[in-house]
C-alpha cells in the first residue's frame, strides 16, 4: 500500500487540500474551502469600516479549511488515513496575523478592532510608513536593501508591524507575536512555534547570515520597533525542515492521526519549483497567472537590480532563491476582455462555444510576429521587477483604423513576453544564469499560443510543469520530507522532486524565424522601456500625479 | 417674392442639391442623389479587375445627380423655377477626368480601360509617382514645394497625371484635357470650360504670379509632361467668379430655366467659410467630420511649417487662403465603438436608447480633465498638417487596470483637440494668426461635450455655423454671386455672407480651470508629439515597415 501526504495551499479566497501519493506524484484527491469571511476590505463582521486601502482576513476561516478540506479531501482520495504519513502548507505572505501568549489571535479579543486581525498581503495602507522605511533605509545606506531592487513594498512585515504601532501602541504592546499567517497555521497544528526562512527572507528582510535589519534602523523607523525581532518575531527555521508534529486535538478535528509530521510553511509561489522538478541552480520557474511570479534558483548571491528578492534557504535549503515578478499578465487579458471586448466578436465567440480569451487568441494567432504593427508595455499595474516602478502605466502603440481587437489582444500577449525577457536578461547581465526554463499556473496549461509567443521572445525552450495543483502539491512534497524516508517519506526535497515532480511531454521551442522577428520587437520594446521607465520622460508619473489630484479634489 | 439660388455638393459617395432662399440664406428645399457606381475600388462596371488602391467613380453619376436631385429639391422647396437666378457647385478634389475634344469621358469610348475613368481623390495608386515627384522636388530646391508643407499627395494632380503617363500613353495622348470632375460638370452646365483657382491652387501646385510649375521640372518628372500644363490643363478661373449660363440642354434635364447664372466650382471644404459668415482675414473654420479640415483666411502670404497649401484666391477672391487638416478626428471615435466597445455597454446604451457615441460621451463628460491618466496622439490615420507623415501610427498611455471605456474615448477626444491646438500654434507661430474660430459639420452640432473639450483645449471662443449643409449653401450663395445683385443675387461673397451665413447662438467658451489642466496635458501632448513625431525615436515608422513585410510575405 502507498504512502500519502497533504499539501494545503492557502490562497487569497480560498484553501484547497491535496492528497498526493509518495513515489509517484499521483493527485488522488482534493477539496476546496472557500473563507467564510473572504477578504474583509470595507467592513469588520461586526460592521466595523474599514479606511481605503485595507485588506484583512479572518484567521478563523484559516482553521475551518483545516477541519473542513482535509477530510473532505481524504475522503475523496478514498484512502486510509493511517497511510497519511505528512502535511505541508503554503500561503499567501506576507500575511501577518497578531496573537496573544496563548497562540490566540488578537482579534478574538477584541473584535471590533481592525488592527487586531489578519493584514492579508494585499493590504496597502502601509504605503506611508513603507514610503518612510525606504528614505530612512537609503539616507543610512542600508546594504539590504540592494537585495530587495531598491524597494520595501508596503505590503511586507515591517510598514505592517511599523502602522499597528503607529496607529495603534497599545495592541502593539499587548500582541506577544506578529507571525505569518501561515506559521501560525503550523504552531496550531504542532503547538510549536516556528518563522520559515522563506516568508522571512522574501517578506521580512531576513538575511540567513546578517539576520533582520539593525535595531538602529528599526529605531529610526519608530521606537516601538527597536527591539521588534526578540519581542515579537522569533528565530527562524529553513524551509524543508520539519516543524512538529500533529496534535491529538488537531488529528482529531481533521480525521487524521495524532503524530503525522508538519513541514515548515512556505510561499505558495516559492512551493511550485519542486512540483516541476526544480531544485538545481540555474532553473528558473514562471508561475503564470493574473500575474507572474518568477523563482530562480543559484548558489550565489549576487546583485541583481529590481530583483524582489534573494534568498538563501528561500526556496530549496542550501540554495540561493531569487524571486523578480511581473505585476500584470493575465490580468492584462482580462482587463482587455471586460473593457474592450466589443459585442459583434462576443456573438461570433458564443456561435463558436468558445469564451472571449479563447476566440481572441484563434483570431490572433493567425498573425505572423509584427504583423499588426502594434507594440504595448506591459505596466497596466506598474512595474515591479527591474524598474520597480507602481507609478509606471500601460501605453500602446501603432495603432491604425484598421486595428482588429485581436491585434491588441496579442500585443498585450507580446508585451507580457517582452517584460519576461527584461527580467531573464537583467538576471543573466547581472551574473544569474538561467540554463532552463520551466512555466506553471492556469495559463501555461490553457494557453499554447501564449507559451509558444514566449518561447519564440525569450529564445529558450520552455517545460511545463505536469500538476495543475504546483503549490499544494509542493506543500504535499515538502510534508513528505518532513515525514522523513523511514516514515515512508523523503530525506530531502530534492528526492521527492524526482519522484513525485514532473513536467508534460509538450516543450515549447523557439522558432527561429519568429525570433528573429521578435528580436527586433523587443528591441523596440526595450528602447521604450528605457524611455518611459528610466528618466527619459517621467510623463506616466506626471498623469498619475494629475489623476490624484483630480479624483481627489 | 424671393430668388432662390441652388447649391450642389457632390460628395464621395453621393450628391446633394439645396435649394436656398437668398437674403435668408434658409434652406428650403434638398435632395439627394446616392451615385449609382459609388467609388470603383475592385472592379469596372464591365467587371474589370482593379488593382489595390485603385479609387475610380464613374461621370454618368455626376450627370444623372443633376437631373434628379435638382429638380427633386425645387419639387421640395415648392418655389417656382422661374425664381431661381444662380446655381453653384461644390467637388471633392482632386477627383480628375479625362475627356476629349468634344467634353465627353474617355471612359464612354473606352469603358474597359480603367485609365479611361475618374481617378477619385482617394486614388492612391500614383503613390510611387508622388514619392518620385517629391524627390526630384526636393532635388530641384522647387520653392513651391513649402507651400504645401514639403510634399504633394499621392491623391493630387501631378501624380495622377503621371501615373496615367507612365502606365498609358496612348490614352494620355489621346486625351483633350484633363479636368477636375467639379470643372467637368461646370462645363457639362455652361458648355464653358474653367479650371477653378481653388482646386487648381490647392491640388495642382498652381499660383497666382509664379502659375504651374515649370517645364523644366515636369519634363523631369515624365518627358509626357513637359507642356501638361498647355496640353492638357487650362488657364484659372478665380472662384467667386460667374463661369457661363446654363445651357438649353440642361435646363432641360434639370427642370430650370436656361441662362441661370453659374458660379465656378469650388471644393467642399474651402466653400463652407462664407455659410458660417466668414470672408474675413484672421478666421479659421474647422470642417469637422471623419477627418478635420481647417481652412483659414488671411491678407498675407507666409510659409507654415506642415500646412497642407496656401492659395490665394483660394477661398475668398483677393485673400490668402491656407488649408490644414487632421486626417482622423470622428474615424477615431469610429473605430474605438466599432472595435473596442463591450457588450455590457452595448446593453447598457440600449436601455437608455442612445447610440455608443452618446452614452460614451455621457460617460466621459462626467470627468474632469487629466482624472483618467490618458494621453493620446491622434495618428490612427497619420499626420497630414505639422508633421505630414502618413507613416505615424496611434498611441495612448497612461491604462491601468482601472481604465475603462468611456476613458479611452475621451483620451481620444482631447487627443484630436491637442492635434488643433498643434496646428493653431504653428500657424500662429509662423506669423499667421487665427483671431476668431469657427467649426461646421456633424460633430460640431451634434457633441456639445467635444466642442467643450475643443473650447479649453484650445483656450478660445468657438462659434458654430448655422447651417448643418455649409457645403451645398456656400454653393448657393456662390451661385447667387455668380448671378449679381442686378438679377437678385450678390455683388461680392462678402455681401452673401453677410446675409445668408450665420452661426448658431451657442458660443463654446473656454473654462479656465479646465483650460490649466488642459495646458500641462497638451504639453504632455507635444512633449511626445515631437518624440515620436520628429525623429526621437521612429518606432512607428519601423513597426509599419515590419508590418509591410510581414504582409506582404
Amino acid at each position: 500500500m502507498g504512502k500519502y501526504a497533504i499539501g494545503i495551499d492557502y490562497g487569497t479566497l480560498s484553501a484547497r487540500a491535496l492528497v498526493a501519493e509518495i513515489g509517484t506524484g499521483r493527485e488522488v484527491g482534493e477539496a476546496v474551502y472557500e473563507y467564510e469571511h473572504g477578504v474583509m476590505d470595507e467592513r469588520l463582521p461586526d460592521g466595523t469600516r474599514l479606511k481605503p486601502d485595507w485588506a484583512l482576513q479572518h484567521p478563523d476561516d484559516y482553521l475551518k479549511a483545516l477541519e473542513t478540506a482535509v477530510p473532505q479531501a481524504v475522503k475523496n482520495a478514498g484512502i486510509d488515513k493511517n497511510d497519511v504519513v505528512g502535511i505541508g502548507i503554503d500561503f499567501t505572505a506576507c500575511t501577518v496575523i497578531p496573537i496573544d501568549k496563548a497562540g490566540n489571535p488578537m482579534c478574538w479579543k477584541y473584535p471590533s478592532n481592525p488592527h487586531a486581525y489578519v493584514k492579508l498581503w494585499k493590504h496597502h495602507a502601509a504605503q506611508d510608513q513603507a514610503n518612510r522605511l525606504n528614505a530612512i533605509a537609503e539616507a543610512r545606506g542600508e546594504k539590504w536593501l540592494k537585495r530587495y531592487g531598491g524597494k520595501i513594498s508596503s505590503e511586507w512585515m515591517f510598514p505592517k508591524l511599523w502602522q499597528i504601532a503607529e496607529e495603534d501602541p497599545a495592541l502593539y504592546a499587548e500582541t506577544d507575536r506578529y507571525m505569518e499567517a501561515g506559521d501560525w497555521v503550523i504552531l496550531r497544528l504542532t503547538g510549536v512555534e516556528t518563522h520559515n526562512s522563506c516568508m522571512a527572507g522574501y517578506k521580512a528582510i531576513w538575511h540567513k547570515k546578517d539576520g533582520y535589519p539593525s535595531k538602529e534602523f528599526l529605531k529610526a523607523c519608530h521606537p516601538l520597533l527597536e527591539n521588534v525581532v526578540e519581542e515579537k518575531l522569533g528565530p527562524v527555521t529553513s524551509i524543508g525542515s520539519k516543524a512538529g508534529e500533529l496534535t491529538k486535538e488537531m488529528a482529531e478535528k481533521m480525521g487524521l492521526k495524532p503524530g503525522i509530521a508538519v513541514a515548515t510553511a512556505n510561499v505558495d509561489a516559492h512551493v511550485s519549483l519542486p512540483p516541476a522538478g526544480l531544485t538545481q541552480k540555474g532553473s528558473m520557474l514562471m508561475i503564470m497567472g493574473t500575474s507572474t511570479c518568477h523563482i530562480m534558483l543559484s548558489d550565489e548571491e549576487r546583485i541583481v537590480p529590481g530583483m524582489c528578492g534573494v534568498v538563501e534557504d528561500g526556496v530549496v535549503p542550501g540554495l540561493m532563491g531569487y524571486e523578480a515578478g511581473q505585476s500584470c499578465v493575465g490580468d492584462h487579458f482580462n482587463w482587455f476582455v471586460e473593457n474592450c471586448f466589443p459585442e459583434a466578436y462576443a456573438r461570433e465567440a458564443e456561435k463558436l462555444h468558445m469564451n472571449a480569451h479563447q476566440y481572441l487568441t484563434m483570431l490572433a494567432e493567425k498573425q505572423k510576429p509584427g504583423e499588426s504593427g502594434l507594440l504595448a508595455l506591459d505596466w497596466w499595474n506598474g512595474n515591479r521587477s527591474v524598474l520597480v516602478d507602481v507609478d509606471l502605466t500601460g501605453m500602446l502603440l501603432g495603432m491604425t483604423l484598421t486595428t482588429k481587437p485581436e491585434d491588441i489582444y496579442r500585443a498585450l500577449i507580446e508585451a507580457t513576453a517582452y517584460g519576461t525577457r527584461m527580467i531573464i536578461d537583467t538576471f543573466e547581465e547581472n551574473g544569474v544564469a538561467i540554463e532552463r526554463l520551466y512555466a506553471c499556473g492556469g495559463i501555461s496549461q490553457k494557453n499554447p499560443f501564449l507559451m509558444q509567443v514566449y518561447a519564440d521572445v525569450l529564445k529558450r525552450e520552455i517545460h511545463i510543469a505536469r500538476s495543475t495543483q504546483t503549490p499544494a502539491l509542493g506543500s504535499a512534497m515538502f510534508g513528505a520530507v518532513a515525514a522523513g524516508k523511514a516514515a515512508g517519506g523523503y530525506d530531502t526535497i530534492e528526492d521527492a522532486a524526482k519522484e513525485m515532480g514532473g513536467t508534460l511531454p509538450t516543450v515549447y521551442r523557439p522558432c527561429p524565424k519568429n525570433s528573429a522577428m521578435y528580436e527586433k520587437l523587443y528591441a523596440e520594446y526595450r528602447r521604450l522601456h528605457d524611455y518611459f521607465g528610466r528618466g527619459g520622460n517621467d510623463v506616466m508619473k506626471r498623469l498619475k500625479g494629475i489623476r490624484r489630484e483630480q479624483t481627489q479634489e
